[in-house]
C-alpha cells in the first residue's frame, strides 16, 4: 500500500512537472513568439523555461533521488553521484537561464539586477551553487568524516529544501512581473484578466502545487531512506514507515545509548 | 550553550521580525503619504503593513510557541491555548489586511484579485483558516483520540511550514507588484533603483532571511518538545539536542519494540 502511495506521487510529480515547463513553453510561444539566441525578447522568453525546468523541475527530481525505494539498499556512492550530477545539470541549464535575461537586458540597454525577483532568484541561485560545492566537497569527496557529515547532513537537507521554496518565490514574482510588463493596455491590462494573464496565473499556481507536493514528500512523508544511526521516529504512529526489525531497532538504541553510559560512568 | 543559542536565536528573531513590521511601516509613511481608513490609496498602504506582521511576524511567533523550553514541561493545555490564540490573532489582523485592499480596490473600481500575487495570496489566507480550523478541532477540543492526532500531526507541522512560505511568497510578489506600480516614470523608475526601490527590496530580503531562520527554528532544529514516544533522533551527532538520559531513551526505545516483538510472536 505504502509503495504504490509512492509510485502514485512520483507519477503526479512526473506529470504536474512536465505540465509545469510544457505550460511555460507554450506561454512564451502562443503570447509572446517563440524562442531566438540572439538577445531580442524572443531570447527572454528562455529565461521562464530554462528557470522552471532548472531551478524547480530538475531540482526537484533531484532532490528526490533518496526518496526511491531501490537507493536505500546497496551502496551509496552510485545514488550520491546521481544525486550531484542532476543537480549540476539543473545548475548549468539556470546559468542559460541567467545568461538569457543577461543578454536581453545587455541589448535592449534595460539595468541588471534592480526588481526584488531578480535579487531574490540571484540569491537562491547564489545559494544553489554554495549548496552545490559543500555538497559535492564534503558529501561525495572522500576527505570528509563520518561526524562532520552527520553534522552537516541536516544543514544540507534545510537548505535544499529552502533553495526550493526560494525558487518558487522567485517564479510566482517573476511571472507577477512579466503579466505587468506584457499587460499594459485596455482590455488586455492584467487587471482585466484577459486569456494569457489566466493560463499564466494557473501555470504560475501548479509550480506552486508542484513544489509543495515535492517538500512534503522531501520533509515530511516516511518514503525516507533508513539511516545507519537511530532508525525509529519521534512519533509512535510514524513507526508505520520504519523500515526494519524491531530487533535491529533496539540494537541500535543500545549502540546510541551505551557510550553515553560508558561516558559517563 | 545550547540554551544560549536558543535565547540568541530568539532575540536575533525578535529584532528581526519588528525590523520587517518597521520598515514596511517606513516605507508607506515616508514615500505613500502614511495610513487612513477611508477607501483612498492610503488605506491601502495598511495592506502590506497588517499582512507583514500577521502572517509572517505574529504567524511565525505563534508557530515557534512550542520550541520555548518552557512549553516542554508540565501540561500542554495552556500552551496549545496560547498557540491558537496568537494564531487567531493572527488571521483577525490578515482579514483586516484584506479588508484594507479589497475597500481601496472597490473605492477606486479596480478589479478584485487578478494577479497572480492575489490569487497565491487569498489561497495562503484560506489554508490558514482550514489549518486553524482543523487544529482547533483536533488538538485542541477533547474528542480527538491520540491515534488521530498523531496521525494529523507531521500534516499539521508541514502545512504550518507550508503556510509560511507561501506567505513569505506572497509578500515578495506584493512588494515587488507595489514597487512596479508606484516606480513608473524617468529618473524614478524602479529600474533606476531610486531610494524608495532599494528600501523596499531590502525589506523583502529581511522578511525572506527571517522567514527562513524561523523554518529552520521550526524543522531543523533540535529545539523541539521531546515526544511521548520515541525521543532519540536520526543523526547520531544530533543526541546533542535531545532531552532525557540514556536510560530513558533505552527504556522509551524497549517500550517501542517489545509490542512489535510480541505482536509478532
Amino acid at each position: 500500500m505504502a509503495v504504490g502511495w509512492f509510485y502514485l506521487s512520483v507519477l503526479a510529480l512526473c506529470s504536474l512537472g512536465s505540465i509545469c515547463i510544457l505550460s511555460t513553453i507554450y506561454w512564451m510561444r502562443y503570447w509572446h513568439g517563440g524562442f531566438a539566441w540572439d538577445g531580442s525578447i524572443l531570447m527572454f522568453n528562455w529565461h521562464p523555461v530554462l528557470m522552471v525546468t532548472s531551478m524547480v523541475v530538475l531540482y526537484s527530481a533531484a532532490s528526490l533521488v533518496y526518496r526511491l525505494p531501490q537507493s536505500w539498499v546497496g551502496p551509496r556512492l552510485p545514488w550520491k553521484s546521481g544525486h550531484a550530477a542532476m543537480h549540476l545539470l539543473a545548475f548549468l541549464l539556470t546559468v542559460l537561464g541567467l545568461h538569457a535575461v543577461f543578454e536581453f537586458h545587455n541589448h535592449t540597454k534595460i539595468p541588471h539586477l534592480y526588481s526584488l525577483h531578480s535579487w531574490l532568484g540571484i540569491t537562491t541561485v547564489f545559494l544553489f551553487a554554495c549548496q552545490w560545492f559543500l555538497g559535492f566537497s564534503v558529501f561525495l569527496l572522500p576527505w570528509a568524516s563520518m561526524w562532520l557529515r552527520s553534522l552537516l547532513k541536516p544543514i544540507h537537507v534545510f537548505f535544499g529544501a529552502s533553495i526550493l521554496s526560494l525558487a518558487i518565490a522567485s517564479v510566482v514574482s517573476g511571472i507577477n512581473e512579466k503579466l505587468f510588463f506584457s499587460l499594459k493596455n485596455g482590455t488586455k491590462s492584467y487587471s482585466n484578466l484577459p486569456s494569457e494573464a489566466v493560463f499564466a496565473n494557473c501555470a504560475g499556481m501548479l509550480v506552486v502545487v508542484f513544489g509543495l507536493l515535492v517538500l512534503y514528500i522531501l520533509l515530511a512523508s516516511s518514503w525516507k531512506r533508513p539511516e545507519p544511526g537511530m532508525q525509529a521516529e519521534r512519533e509512535p504512529t510514524r513507526t508505520r514507515g520504519w523500515v526494519g526489525t524491531p530487533e535491529v531497532m533496539l540494537e541500535e538504541a543500545r549502540g546510541l545509548a551505551e557510550p553515553l553510559l560508558q561516558k559517563r560512568s
